[in-house]
């Protein structure tokens, strides 16, 4: 069967807007999976896949209660939608709807792989929507007429909707893996100018570099692309989010399978320990203030402790002596991050060394560490990593 | 000139990304113009429009200084597109960038009326996007990968961004004003029944109704919506914001125009007091709780007060007072939401009265005030809401 657009929606109450995206869709040459995901009244169009079918999928039969049927529908499309997708039926999905139906529809989009067109036309987008979009790569539109019935207005809506989805799924270049191996590299403000060193270098090594800025989101994205097969080593050298997730502060959102991906899939995984000099938080906290610190914009940067040292080392070694594939430790003995430097008063020789000594301690004798006589953001340093990749990664 | 995609992006960090866009673009049939709004080095590919014809739209010479250089931008941004808008030059909007490029690119769109194609593809989406968004149709796609060069990930993301809005603005319906007169009506839960009446009542008599859910949000956006022209008259039968307003509620974070711009532009006016029985609480206050309340799911609902229904009937009045149009304001007698009953101990004659002794008093006498013997959800006060709009609504 050719594949389809799936349209998630509730029949019961959005019929009138379903049916009209469907034809659009159609006007578009799409094929239309509907999918209906009602749970008050009988639907008011016939699905191609009812409700009854897609509770099915959550091993549910009839369910009554809400809470229990709202859980079922949400874990039946994403079955649903993942079946689909495997069955190579998937085209794109599709969802309209308030609160519950984007509750719904997004988690089907959150766990299907990235480069699968994902559109949600919502009206709750206007607020935080973290939960909605996480690490996927949805496309959400507001929808600021209420889906209740078709007029002007909402037509002009529901059709944008609909030839957005199918100008991404029938023309957009496909999401083509070349040859050229992908190699994952963490970002963030004070270790820019090392992957701005790293890239071209890489580049002439024959590899491509994908970055991701390591803000809480970004890492745990990294991480996700490498458990979806997508890249083929990272170069992890702003592990950052990892410090600032110990005091809540700004990148420390991050998920706890950071830095656990890579070594699973046993890919080439090059180390460093980038960001980890510095803390940055909204509020400067009155037990921080005796530490070297600075106020940046609207957020304050600090200088990690001996202590935070100790435990990211433990961390780091705990999460890195399970990897399956070569793992290399680089250290950048002349500081971690732009910031990192006597001006700052930030610079700490005995501090890194004190890192290095009890990661060596921790860390398995089958993950070489690098000590490198060079600040991160040097060119020399960035070749240091390219090298190391190079050692073990095998074409 | 034939009208253009407006491609707004830095083009000094992210001019190969902007570039792989517009020749996108062109390959969808689209003309583009590239707008520059880089602020650090100089552009890496030859814009349109430069930044500093940006900055001359905001009346600005060379600027050094970094806010002032973000603010001059940002309305620099604004005002050259709202003059291209006018001119009939823009087919859409199409934005890329992290925090700085989504808060100037977003800027333009939230200026730029409904219906003209907004796309941002952000790499800061998976948050609180509600200052980015507000009462805006935009569209914004979650940049997973950072936008730090073109490789076989980045591509598909900004290929897809392009065909996206090029569906939007080479194939979607247009937004096409019928003659048919456009009603815009507010409900949110408890007046939905009422508004459910009115639909078919509204289309009986040649008008169609647009419904905008009261949630604050909502609210804002009818009264923009007003103001763009794009509503014919209102029939605002869930106040319920206003009351929320005053408790920091859950629907209460409305803008202060609510109310206003259908007496600002002289359009019919009906007005009910939909949901102002009701205060919608994450967190039930102390000083609330000797007041008629219960627990739905995750929130509080308390019955409002002879305090606050003084409070309301000023300033409902200071706001209707200044209507330019036809205005008049209808009171079911038997209860203002669908929790406004015996049964939870919300419904109290005795306030309604007082309430409507309270409006008379400060209304000017231009505007009747009609009380209904029927609660707010019942088919009868729904006729009498169309009755009063087809008194006034001329054709």
């Amino acid at each position: 069967m050719p594949s389809a657009i799936l349209i998630a929606a509730a029949l019961d109450t959005k019929a009138e807007e379903a049916d009209f995206l469907r034809r659009e869709l159609e006007r578009a040459g799409c094929r239309v999976v509907m999918v209906d995901i009602g749970m008050k009244d009988p639907p008011r169009i016939k699905p191609n896949i009812t409700r009854e079918e897609v509770l099915r999928f959550a091993g549910l039969g009839s369910v009554k209660e809400y809470p229990k049927l709202l859980e079922g529908m949400k874990e039946g499309l994403v079955k649903l939608s993942l079946d689909l997708y495997a069955k190579g039926e998937l085209a794109g999905i599709l969802g309209l709807g308030g609160g519950v139906g984007t509750y719904i529809a997004t988690a089907a989009m959150r766990a299907l792989p990235f480069g699968l067109p994902k559109f949600m036309l919502s009206t709750v987008m206007s607020r935080d929507i973290a939960e909605f979009v996480d690490t996927s790569d949805i496309c959400m539109m507001h929808c600021v007429v209420d889906l209740a019935g078709l007029n002007d207005l909402s037509r002009r809506l529901l059709s944008e909707a609909a030839w957005a989805i199918a100008g991404m799924a029938n023309n957009a270049e496909p999401l083509r893996l070349t040859g050229q191996p992908k190699v994952g590299v963490s970002m963030f403000g004070y270790t820019t100018p090392c992957v701005n060193e790293l890239k071209p270098r890489l580049n002439s090594k024959g590899f491509q570099a994908v970055a991701f800025h390591a803000n809480g989101i970004g890492g745990s994205t990294m991480e996700e692309f490498v458990k979806q097969g997508l890249l083929d080593a990272v170069i992890d050298v702003t592990l950052h989010e990892l410090l600032d997730s110990m005091y809540g502060g700004f990148c420390g959102n991050v998920k706890p399978n950071r830095l656990k991906e890579a070594g699973q899939r046993g890919i080439p995984l090059i180390v460093a320990p980038g960001g980890l000099d510095c803390i940055v938080l909204k509020e400067l906290r009155s037990e921080l203030k005796s530490r070297p610190h600075f106020k940046k914009d609207f957020r304050f940067v600090i200088r990690s402790s001996e202590e935070d040292l100790l435990t990211l080392s433990k961390l780091i070694a705990e999460r890195l002596n399970n990897a399956r594939g070569p793992t290399r430790f680089l250290v950048p003995l002349k500081g971690w991050s732009e910031v990192d430097s006597e001006k700052t008063g930030f610079y700490s020789r005995r501090l890194i060394e004190l890192f290095v000594e009890e990661l060596r301690k921790r860390l398995s004798p089958k993950i070489p560490i690098v000590e490198v006589e060079a600040h991160i953001n040097e060119p020399f340093f960035a070749e240091a990593l390219v090298e190391e990749l190079e050692k073990v990664f095998s074409r």
